[in-house]
Order: structure tokens, then sequence, then C-alpha cells
């Protein structure tokens, strides 16, 4: 389904005591990836598209990586993201991240389309995904920027 | 006037490859100690006192550190934060980080008492601080938790 | 096998536009919570037990977590971490994050015993856990701070 | 004296719940930028000419920033960094991020050239820096990247 990719430096604060990336912060850049996943989907910022589709966001309802190679301050990293499941009101999407070509960590994650029930604005609720959004997340592989 | 100090292990994500505490997390260990501060001074939780007194925020304008020693994964500072100022609309902030001890990180800030202009909501401004915060921010040191 | 309980206050810089602590600092509370988890099995710091078994580190090899409710500015959350498997040269750890009681966030991670190779001390490889070290991780439950 | 600029998106997670840049984060920021404003006038990057000019690093001592207009998810900022002062063993840059074109934070820092002590290698001290790159970074401006 959809996918784009993302390049990306590893900067001095990324990494720990150990010289290697903190491996939370490999979720902040999976994080950045799927907005720009979506980006290129749409065609436009993730602040605008949120905005366009009235929902109040896409929250993450699981997540996971395996890291089998590190990497250091000055790598340059490519991160590939693509949609690898749509659900009613969730999708899914896999990062592969690689380091001068080879495999060096592997993430999964399942977001939910959630927004305010219209019958209690108080409350969020998951909703169904759009079928025009369906039908772009849907599309066959592309590559963007 | 008003003092508060707070305890904190380094923990090994806030590191960098020196081996040292990456210089930036100082400020998120200052921004969570001026909370404390202000939820000692009013008894209440931060959350809840910015909603009590029904402003917007206490946005930062102007910080700055110096670093004298460096602290490292696995050491036990302490930060004591006391107002130094208090203006009109705005009021500073000093913090004195030790380790073991000895003086490691200065720092000093400036925040402003911000909230929606009355005339239009949608803007935000300085408010005076209500001579009630003032009394208490204004008051003799103290020693808490 | 051995398991530890921390308590954390969730901060505002913890914390996205949305609110909500942003999921990546979530890994960042749990490996700090793997840890205290080894530093109350062991009786001493992380930094100290590394050095006292001439390793280098406990890098993550494979983490996961599922999101099932929010975490706010200012929540009181508990972290029970437990070792749940413990393989030759890796062992695994469950942390569940109770928010009011509530499960919130259950993460699982697994990490490799690793140091320098004798024959070639640049090289980093996997070692087998010490005897000592897996009667440790291994004793029945208990409740430590 | 030498100066370089970098274009830098702002991140969700950047942001703290008040929608803008959650302020410790323009310090990583800055550091980045500092890196990148180094690399750009070596011709090398960070980790390349810290090994050539054998030395440890180059420790934050002082360093603070005034915020007069908040950046948010999505905005694309400008840093321009400017070698402002060379000192014996350390010299110092000014950061001014604009967003939009209009300055957003202007912040400056004053860093140490240090380095093992020939005499007691254990030790870190601050060193002069070389003539050669004191040369490179007292060179009139130019436009880099």
């Amino acid at each position: 389904m959809f996918s784009n990719t993302t390049k990306l430096e590893i900067q001095f604060g990324d990494c720990d005591p150990a010289g290697i990336v903190y491996y939370p912060n490999y979720f902040r850049f999976f994080d950045n990836a799927t907005a720009a996943l979506l980006s290129a989907a749409f065609g436009t910022h993730k602040r605008l598209w949120i905005e366009r589709h009235g929902i109040v966001g896409i929250p993450m309802v699981d997540t996971g990586a395996k890291f089998t190679k590190p990497s250091r301050f000055g790598d340059v990293v490519d991160i590939r993201s693509e949609i690898t499941e749509l659900g009613r009101s969730s999708f899914s999407v896999r990062h592969t991240l690689t380091n001068g070509g080879e495999p060096a960590v592997e993430a999964h994650e399942k977001r939910v389309w959630v927004g305010r029930d219209p019958e209690n604005p108080e409350k969020i609720i998951s909703l169904p995904i759009p079928d025009s959004v369906r039908a772009v997340l849907g599309q066959q592989e592309r590559t963007a920027r």
C-alpha cells in the first residue's frame, strides 16, 4: 500500500553513553516518519489534514521495534514507511530503518482514527476511516520525496 | 522570596556519548523544578492552579544556565529554586543544581503570567499577577518537601 | 521472577499537543524502570553492577507496548516491572503501567548481556548470563521500594 | 566571523500541551546547529574533526535564550549560527531562529575546547584552540548549505 521514505542524520543528542542512538528516540523518529507518510499521501501537512478531516488525531495503540544494528552520531539513515493494514477505524504502518543500506531497526505500529462523539463532544471515540482516505492510503506503492 | 528544593536521580537516557547529562535536559529538569516550586507555593498541582487562576500558562521568555561541573548516570542531584523577582506580569526564578553538595549548574529564568484578552478571547496577552499570588510568591524563604 | 515497582509523576514536558504523554517517552520511563529493577535486584546502582560484572551493557533488542489509557500532566503512575524470561544470554521484562489503579500501558522488552570478546576486545558479543545473576533475577517475586 | 544557516521542520513531538515548541527542545536544535556550523567550517563531520584534532569535545559552559515568538508543529524555521567570539580556549556562538522571516528565538552559547592533560590522561583540561581552527572560525561570513 502507500509508502514513503525519509532520510535522517543522527545527532549527538540522540545518542546515549554507549555512543549509540538511545532507543526511545527511534520511536520519535518513527512518529515523525508516519507524519511524513501521511503528509505525502494527502499532499498537505499533517496539521492541515487533521483539521480538514475534522478528527482529533491518530493516537498510537500498539507499537514495537526490533533492533539489529546500532546507529551512531553522524550516521545518515533511511526510514521506509508503508501502510500494511487498513481496518475500519485503524491502520498499521511498518517502518524499516536502514543504515548504509543495511537493515538496522524494524518497527510496526497501529493507530486509530479518532474524533469527537457527535452526540457528546466531550467524548473522544474511534471513527470509521473515510473512503477517500482509505483510497489514498490503499493505493499501490510509490516513491515520495 | 519563596523557594523549594527537589531531588532528582540522573538517568542513563539523560546522558550523551560523553557520559554526562546532555545539557538541554537540564532545562527540562528546571522546568519541572519551577512546576514543583509553584505547586509547593500554591499547595496544589500546577495543572490545578493554572485552572484556578483562569490563565493560559506561564511561558518562558528568557532563560540561561552556567555549567560548572558535569553530572553522570546515577548521580542524585538537588535543585534549589527560588523566586528572585516579582514584576507586574512576570516573575523570575533562580535554580541552583548541586551534585554531592557542590554547585554544578546555576540557571535563571523569566516567565510571564498570560491569559486570554477579555476583549478578544482568541488573543493571548500578559496579565497582571494577582495580589494573592504575589503575596504567596513573595513570602520569605521556607523549605518545602 | 524478580519484580519491582516504581512511581512516577507525569511532567508537562512529557506531554504533547494532545495533552497526553508523548508515547516515545513511555519507552524512556520503561528504560528507567528496568534500571531500577536491576538496581533493586543487585542491591547496587546499575552503573556499578555493570562495572562489577565486567560487561558493556544490556542493549535492547526487541520492545513493544500497547496503550489503553492516556496519562496527563500531574498524573502519578505506577510501573510494575517483572523478569519474565531468563535465556542463556538474554532476558525479558514486562512493564505494567497503571494510572489511578487502572492498566494504562503494557510493555515487554528483551535485552542481551553483552561484553567484549576476550579474543578480540574491539568486538562486542553476547555473553552467557552468570549463574549468580540468574539466581537473583529468577528468584520469586518480592516488593522493592 | 564564520556563520551557517540550517533549516528545520518542527515536529509534533517537539511541542507541549500548549501546542508550541517545548523550550528545552530549542537547546537541542541549537546544539545541532553548532555541530552543523563546525562541520561546515571544517568541511567534515563533527565526529571526524573531533578525532582529527585529538580533543575530547567542546562542552557547553554557558548558554541562554530569549523567546519572542512561539513556533508550532509544521512550522519550518531557519537557524542562523555565527561565531561571535574566539578566546584562547573557548568560543561563542549566536543563534538566531526565525519563523516565516520573523525573529522568534535569539540564543548565545560559550563552549570550551577540551582534551586530555598530556601529563595525566585521566584528567580533562581546556586546551588552546589551534591556530588553524582559529583561522577557519574567524573567517568572514559565508553562506553554507
